[in-house]
């Protein structure tokens, strides 16, 4: 376990990195560590960001800390939004990419414009980092490059490194021993979670080479996909291995279709499907890793195709 | 004063009722008596409640109080979805119509079904009746054969009646009692609002009764809109005055084109729109009261036409 913290310390330039069992339990200790030493309870991020909407307001549960939005839903937020925040913050989330519109990513110099007005103005610069080994592909950046911009970086032992579970939160020292008194008290000072820091090591060696290629991968399917004109994507050209397709089809529909798509060919297009306002419309997410080089453009582009005659 | 809220108390059928300067004071204040009186701290509702959404987090910030999403954010939630949230409830935000989804009604058994089930699981049944006045129309049902199914009903003193501003929370006098003390804790205990009441009395008077007629003309809009197929209504059928209209436009696009509109035409087609998962989409609201019957069907749908063109 001592060698993956290690790594991903050095991999992220960080003086130090502690291991959780979960990416729910890391984000929050991080935003617990940076409330109690700014004596600030909000904290802001994307409309969409987990936190908020996956983890059943355990910030405050917990933590008795609040969230504050930032920007429209469906976009990223820009240092103006950020701005526009009146109200003094403990810390600011920044996740990389913005998975749930797309996989998308801000402009380096906006990032580093951001984290910085975020710091000045008294907050912590966080980074969601559950896919940020796919994000670094996005950058003409070293991963220590981009984690310079944040206080700290968690970052995921799955996803992207097709491991099994596990998170790290990274930072310097008196941050990170301020997490491991949390940690403990959360119940997660596990003793024995070595089985899970050696296939994490084993996914960096594998995996992380090669997110260059997924991301070109993707973006080929994305091009065939958006050249095919039946669905299209977000974003239009992939920042990373993530993109999103957008379908002319109700997400019932479309459920039901990749439910006869499975039984009857053992591919499953998607796992879920992501409701639209517009209730004849759906969307779903793709991500490519190693099973999703084995699709050509052209196989998936006739999946996708297939859809409609199969509802 | 007093003659309002008696009024309002009769109409929907509640032994008390009492005067807000807003909603958003009259609804942090329902729940939080709830809340006291269950000694629950968890209230649940749709993912898009103007709570949730607008208010900073004050039922958090000023009362202590967690929000629970229910089902999905582009649907009204289900029986099964209520069943889903598995923490102790204060109470269940019951909104009608659900104005960020188009203005949508549950059935009337539906909604019946699901207020019993909050209330039998001790919860209080709340609704958010910010568009009460127009959601009756929906039903085959009085305001008091709605209200029954709730213990505590907040109603809107603009909005639909066209008013300045303010509210009115309705429910038995313990209730009632107790929610005035919150209320002067808040500040909301304003000695000369008498001009609000006054003008929301006269919005009753003269736009309750038209409701119907609205409703009725929102039907004949939204029927020519899809009709014309260019752009198109969720609910296709419009249950209230209040429905959306899809437009395959970028936001940025449509809102440029309705400046432009506005400027040469004088008309306003819309104050903004709603961003869709798609960049290439997005929405507004059209909500039909006493101006809005002046433009046609014909005429509605030429201004949406045109838009492309205004860009």
């Amino acid at each position: 376990m001592r060698e993956l913290e290690e790594r991903v310390a050095g991999l992220l330039g960080k003086p130090e990195a502690l291991f959780f069992p979960s990416g729910t339990m890391a984000q929050q200790v991080a935003l617990r560590v940076h409330a109690d030493r700014t004596g600030r309870r909000s904290f802001a991020g994307h409309p969409q960001t987990h936190l908020h909407v996956w983890e059943n307001q355990g910030y405050n549960a917990l933590h008795g800390l609040r969230f504050h939005p930032v920007g429209d839903r469906n976009e990223l937020f820009g240092l103006d939004d950020l701005k526009a925040v009146r109200e003094p913050l403990a810390a600011v989330v920044f996740e990389l990419p913005q998975r749930d519109i797309g996989g998308v990513l801000p402009a380096f110099a906006d990032l580093a414009a951001q984290t910085a007005w975020a710091r000045r103005s008294g907050a912590a610069a966080h980074c969601d980092g559950a896919r940020l080994w796919e994000a670094q592909t996005g950058y003409d950046a070293t991963f220590a490059e981009i984690s310079a911009l944040f206080d700290t970086v968690y970052v995921s032992l799955y996803k992207g490194l097709e491991g099994v579970r596990g998170a790290v939160l990274a930072g310097d020292g008196e941050t990170i021993g301020q997490a491991a008194v949390w940690r403990r008290r959360m119940g997660g000072a596990i003793a024995d979670a070595w089985p899970l820091a050696a296939i994490a090591l084993m996914g960096m060696d594998v995996n992380l080479p090669r997110m260059a290629e997924f991301r070109d991968h993707a973006q080929a399917l994305a091009r065939a996909i958006n050249e095919d004109g039946f669905a299209h994507t977000t974003p239009d050209v992939p920042a990373t291995p993530l993109f999103h397709v957008h379908l002319p089809l109700s997400r019932h529909d479309a459920q039901r279709a990749a439910e006869h798509l499975l039984r009857e060919t053992g591919i499953r297009l998607f796992l879920y499907t992501r409701s639209n306002p517009d209730p004849r419309r759906c969307s779903f997410e793709v991500s490519v890793g190693i099973s999703g080089l084995e699709f050509t453009p052209r196989e998936v582009v006739e999946l996708i195709r297939g859809l409609p005659s199969r509802v």
